[in-house]
């Protein structure tokens, strides 16, 4: 293996996940480069980020933010995503501004760290088509779905069952009148992650287990009704894997994300990172797990059912999802509005089977209005 | 991989983990099939399993058991131990008689499948290096073993720190005083396993623990101080893998020594088996940590050091262990005289560093005789 230099490119590399894997980056130097930085809207950062790392190519939401003497080459997420001195791109974009850029990865036969849950989520059948008749490896960034790989390592049959652990979110035990009164304030204070503020909510509302089930649908090619979702408030058990004999296979660590970021980055290696935290046993004496309500937390059912259903459906339910946590954290809905307007966005779309990227786009955009509409027509 | 039938030889094959073993068998019976059998003084269970699975070769203790009319051919432990009909044997035999069948097996280059804790506590050095000399594959039945094993497969890396679980036995968080009040029927009395009588009163000594530690040592090439133990009561977990990274891999399911015999019968494969119990998480809410308490359990840190120490330590640690247990089971001593007699006995010796064979069954002969000596001049 040696000493080898991975060539990065980091796309979403100012929100939560891009800054994480450049702490790993800036840890682990001699290992990692980063040869591009994509970002949205926080050029501030972006700028320090360029300055620190010095990437040869760079993607900018807004274009006028590169400067006339930069020393980099402005170029799209797509050109990034694909570029020959490229070895891995992770992609931590939000939302749906992901699903390009992977799927160009892919088709350019990049290892792909994915971070972004909606590209799997919205085209898991075109991406994961795609990565493989271009020898593709996507893998996975999410603690859950690392975890999952981890465990089936080695092993030479398919899993029985893919045990998704859940932390159960802030409102865990909440009655449906608490929940009713939950603020925003409230939701995004997240027991055990540290996490950017849209994957908070969907923590809170178990809407992020639910995207994480069909992720892993994809993914690891299993199933739904071999996919189980396991309440374990601690977040030290990040999923596990029950083999065909029984016996099952668990991973733990301390909740960080820099963990399932780092091995994406070096694997199949694993590397000593002295600011990992290690598991200190004298300080964990108590591992509990408990099945997920699905009543109080009705998002859970509606994206495995979505995810059951698949076509056009989950593409639904991540952009009604999407507009939904934004009213919500704007505080112009309540929190178990979401899962209403999600529920009738989805009864009320049309699904296409075997959609086409244009046709996963053009679901989002209707949805994105459905919801509005709803919202708007206070038929909530 | 297809449906290899693979041939067995069980040795020990009246002892727990022998008749464990031959359930297994007989869930699987397209899987398996017994070639040989080799048990001690049980005649009667062994004319049992001879009538029921046929084997070409059996060993019994006393000669004088076989039938004229055997339709099986009387061999030794070693004959079977490297038959060429045979392609994987069991060791499942207590104390020291494990010990050469064991090396004939390695020697001969076959596949064995580890229950004997004595083999490799006594002769570690000597079986891995015929072990690797002769391309033998060591694969470990015992259930903390097989789960580091299994947390290992697939990894590139050596481990950063085995972490060997314990349930901690019957006597945990007793007082000295309470512990010199055991009687060996309380100790008989596993919170979690079925298990020998030899190995369960081991295990509430933690002396168990200290062999397993030494075993550990010698099967996953791991240096004494990369190997922890941490007291887990509900048995849940079996063992951990901490890796260079922080990432820790467990191995969980109910304590049914029939997982473990089976996966080392049936490696690499796995083998779906409805005999097995599954982990059902409704039942589990609760798995707990502690670290063990070294004062009221010497006997885990008389093996550590014995191991540590190596040579002929280890033997006389077995030797004085199993006199003391025997002792301790016809009531002739206290539960806390355990670890004070084996503790006289370490003292005593005169070790040698690198032993043959000979000599480490020399210094077994001359742990068993101090300890006796300890016992009958009331020098406990």
């Amino acid at each position: 293996m040696g000493n080898t230099v991975k060539r990065l490119a980091i796309l979403g590399s100012t929100g939560s996940i891009g800054q994480q894997t450049l702490e790993v980056v800036r840890a682990l130097p001699h290992r990692f480069h980063i040869v591009g930085l994509a970002a949205g809207k926080n050029i501030g950062l972006l700028t320090k980020q360029i300055n620190e790392f010095k990437p040869r190519f760079v993607y900018c939401q807004s274009a006028k933010a590169h400067p006339a003497n930069a020393e980099y080459e402005p170029l799209s997420l797509e050109e990034i995503a694909c570029h020959p001195e490229v070895d891995t791109v992770v992609i931590a974009t939000s939302g749906k501004s992901g699903l390009r850029p992977t799927l160009a990865a892919v088709k350019a036969g990049k290892t792909v760290a994915l971070a972004n849950k909606e590209s799997l989520v919205m085209a898991g059948e075109i991406i994961t088509k795609e990565a493989k008749l271009n020898a593709a490896r996507i893998l996975p960034v999410d603690s859950e779905h690392s975890a999952i790989w981890q465990c089936l390592n080695g092993e030479t049959q398919p899993a029985a069952q893919l045990i998704l652990t859940a932390s159960g979110g802030p409102f865990r035990h909440y009655s449906p009148t608490q929940l009713k009164e939950v603020t925003a304030k409230q939701a995004l204070k997240h027991p055990t992650w540290q996490m950017g503020s849209k994957v908070t909510i969907d923590s809170a509302t178990l809407m992020n287990k639910g995207l994480e089930v069909i992720e892993a649908h994809w993914l690891f090619d299993t199933p739904y009704d071999h996919i189980t979702i396991l309440i374990h408030p601690q977040s030290i058990i990040h999923s596990m894997v029950e083999f065909i004999d029984g016996s099952i296979k668990a991973l733990l660590s301390y909740p960080d994300m820099r963990l399932p970021i780092q091995y994406a980055l070096s694997y199949p290696e694993r590397l000593s990172n002295p600011q990992l935290p290690r598991l200190d046993w004298s300080c964990i004496n108590n591992l509990t797990f408990e099945p997920p309500d699905l009543d109080a937390f009705p998002c859970l059912k509606l994206a495995i059912e979505a995810g059951e259903k698949g076509g056009t459906y989950p593409s639904v339910l991540c952009a009604a999802d999407e507009i939904a946590v934004e009213f919500f954290l704007s505080q112009r809905i309540k929190f178990t509005d979401i899962p209403n307007l999600i529920e009738q966005t989805l009864e009320q779309h049309q699904a296409i089977v075997h959609p086409t990227l244009e046709e996963i786009i053009a679901a989002d955009a209707w949805a994105r209005d459905k919801v509005m509409q709803l919202i708007n027509g206070d038929n909530v």
